[in-house]
């Protein structure tokens, strides 16, 4: 029996080791090397009108698959009378499903270790990335439609498993209709041989790999970011290998991860914020018929916006010429222009706090989730007015080296996004912007999140893909590999 | 500026206080008195034909009022495959509007009071009940329609303001589609004269009143079990005053309340649990016309179920004869029967748990809520055999008089509900019967319920309601009024 209050430490300690028992720096090549092979993958893009059992059906107005499974692209008409833009309707990818992303860790040398996978999907840049242990959606876990069994998923249908995360979270609000996710994190201590593709690495190894490009994948981040997480310099170490700015923001960074801390707001006053926001926005959507989307052009290649805005939507064949091969067909989601997702951070007493915005999406469960300080495409917003670009937009782009703790382009879901693709940036407030007085924004510390974490549809999820880009900067970077490497 | 931390061991001391500083014994039986002269209400059951402005629409199937605004009754399809009934249909209220029920508080001599106000309701037994500061439907607070203005409501949206409670919960799932109040408690320390109907009350005199029959109303309830709240008992003088049984029960509830105290489950494991049920359910819900549900019958009388179970809908005209005279007419859901909402509850180590029934409704926002142990209307069940009957009905009901630690009746919403009651019980568990090994109940300490209860949607109006009841019980009986009552 694990006592569930140590975790936090036991996570802290698979963060500070950066080389892992059972994948070493070469073992970690070889198998990447290996799964890139493993997970070839040929995607052409090609006309909606091409897709192999996907139409456009004229009369319920969806881009839908013949079997009525999988997902369907849908009109949805917004009415927000008090936003920036009152009314709009968009294409919208709807998938009321909700999957597992499962994550599999079991202690080795007495470290937290997890079983991540290569996974290539249509829409990833560059092919594989790694992902959880476990991607499947409800049709697989239920069995319910055809398909082969998804590996290692019976380790997360067994309810009395110990699971440290278990909780739906949302993604892109802007682009999915209420897709939600199950997050899990459930401990293993039978022994677990690796399948093909499949590797063990501690936190440490993955936060090395998120200071990556394209490389973990938005499902991994999305549930490193729910782990019941203490930062790793929190322990009696972390002073001795410290310099002096470095040290001064890991410290704060752990600091901001201890509940205990101090924080601008109490706990309290963050939960009366969000209620009131999502109390006061009045949004009501309506489905529609793609064709009734007056600002959109819905045919026989593609969707777009008339003024080739925001995303089309578009069709892939792909091969999947790996060790067995597969072909499908499928629409994707394809932003027009890359995104910046980006976390302004200060410290008060000596407390790391990140700025969060409190977002309305039509996509959302529950009207407005905690988003980024920024979150947008720039190009998007260039042909708006100045005073109608959203706050810090210009403070976050241009914030020179010195004020940037961490700046990787992270991917967003590849099985539903071509090239979907954001900036993330960890910024540090400039002392000269005044971010105090908006409504919509709050200073928040790292246990708040995680205490938020705990629960569905608070923390959205470029938010969570911020919190563990941001997590992985809090271990010393000296590497601490454990003696021996037993098993 | 109060601290927050403090909130707890005020709320407990003002639970402590039977008599209040600013309302006496005597003061409380004037101001009742009076209060139902001014809100005295003729209410006479119509046919559904002869509402004023509401009209069973033959085209969209629903009965509606002219102006579109209120609430309306609709059919509802339920699939839930797995279920003991796996496919029905049935009329359901859908008001969509999130209202505020909230609740002003202010200390009068360092002790907590309520600001409570008598108010009636068409569906009430008896008249007037007790009720929170403020109950304003989303038009009322938006002013978006017409009607006066509320009574303090300008306290409850000033954001600004300090919050103890501020939160969204559910109505109940099995009559509303997807209602939800948002329950707030708001401090003030500003000078506030009760309105005529209105007065200060200790929540020890609150809680005096929950003992009583249909005295307490349901928003009134809701809202206290929202409370932040310690066991009265908690204090050292507990020990001093107990008796015997009593003040084992009452350290045991005092103990429950004690976030640190021992529990049968961590909360980790009670959220995998709720996770784990709310992901595989399958529950689907489609609106319908009423005239579609085939074991319903919808005339201009009323809308019954075939063989006379469950509710009908129907309608009152209502002369509200008080000071000033209003005249309207509505319907309202009226059920066959009496219903019992009961927690079964034992301690472990000391700290009492109650058992908790995960239960699936359609009308919830999130498939299923924690309800009480038993939650039902017996007659409803008679038809049913004997495998069919949700487990420990017959436990609760053939309790004897040494297991009943509370019982009253209390009255569910009289603005859509007519005469809708429930008997509370609160049960001790009974040593020959096996509680454990049920997938669907698991014991909690009311501080895990509490932990819960600052967010929305997990524990259910007649779960709350009965929170209510059992911290009722922990008080000291003996009266602890304040020296003086200046101002």
């Amino acid at each position: 029996m694990i006592d569930a209050g140590r975790d936090p430490a036991r996570i802290a300690a698979s963060a500070r080791c950066r080389d892992g028992a059972r994948t070493g720096p070469d073992d970690l090549r070889r198998w990447w090397a290996d799964a890139l092979q493993r997970t070839r993958m040929t995607v052409e893009r090609v006309p909606l009108a091409r897709l192999d059992r996907w139409r456009l059906d004229p009369d319920a107005g969806t881009l839908a698959h013949a079997d009525g499974g999988f997902f369907r692209v849908v009109g949805l008409e917004v009415d927000r009378p008090d936003g920036p833009v009152p009314r709009w309707g968009q294409p919208i990818i709807e998938q009321p499903e909700v999957g597992i992303l499962g994550l599999l860790v079991r202690e080795f040398d007495g470290v937290l270790h997890c079983l991540v996978q290569a996974k290539a999907e249509p829409g990833n840049r560059g092919g594989a990335q790694v992902a959880p242990t476990v991607q499947a959606t409800r049709s697989n876990y239920t069995r319910v439609h055809r398909g082969g069994p998804v590996r290692y998923l019976e380790l997360f249908q067994d309810a009395r498993r110990r699971a440290l995360v278990d909780v739906r979270q949302s993604e892109h609000g802007a682009w999915f209709y209420r897709k939600r996710n199950r997050n899990m994190v459930v401990e293993t201590t039978d022994a677990v041989d690796p399948a093909p593709g499949f590797c063990w690495l501690t936190l440490g190894q993955l936060h090395r790999l998120l200071a990556r490009d394209d490389l973990v994948n938005m499902d991994l981040r999305s549930v490193l970011a729910c782990l019941p997480f203490a930062a790793p310099g929190a322990g009696p170490e972390a002073g001795a290998a410290a310099t002096s700015r470095g040290s001064g923001f890991r410290d704060a960074l752990a600091r901001s991860c201890d509940a205990r801390a101090p924080a601008r707001h109490t706990e309290d006053e963050i939960l009366h914020w969000i209620t009131e926001i999502r109390t006061r926005t009045e949004l009501r959507t309506r489905r529609v018929p793609l064709g009734e989307l007056r600002d959109w052009r819905t045919d026989g290649t593609a969707i777009t916006h008339r003024d080739g805005r925001y995303f089309d939507i578009g069709g892939v064949s792909v091969v999947a010429s790996g060790r067995e091969v597969r072909r499908w067909s499928q629409p994707l989601l394809r932003p027009r222009s890359g995104g910046v997702a980006a976390f302004v951070v200060t410290s008060f007493e000596g407390v790391l706090h990140v700025l969060v915005r409190a977002q309305v999406e039509p996509g959302l469960v529950d009207v407005a989730e905690l988003a980024p300080t920024v979150r947008c495409a720039p190009a998007d917003l260039a042909h708006l007015p100045a005073s109608a670009r959203p706050p810090f937009v210009d403070d976050v782009l241009g914030a020179g080296p010195e004020r940037i703790r961490y700046a990787a382009v992270q991917s967003e879901d590849g099985g539903r996004l071509d090239h979907a693709r954001a900036r993330h940036l960890i910024v540090d407030a400039d002392p000269r912007v005044r971010y105090d007085g908006r409504p919509d924004f709050r200073w928040m510390t790292l246990a708040q999140l995680a205490s938020l974490l705990r629960h569905s549809h608070y923390v959205c999820m470029q938010a969570r893909s911020l919190v563990a880009c941001l997590l992985s900067l809090a271990a010393d970077p000296s590497p601490a590999r454990p003696e021996g490497r037993p098993r």
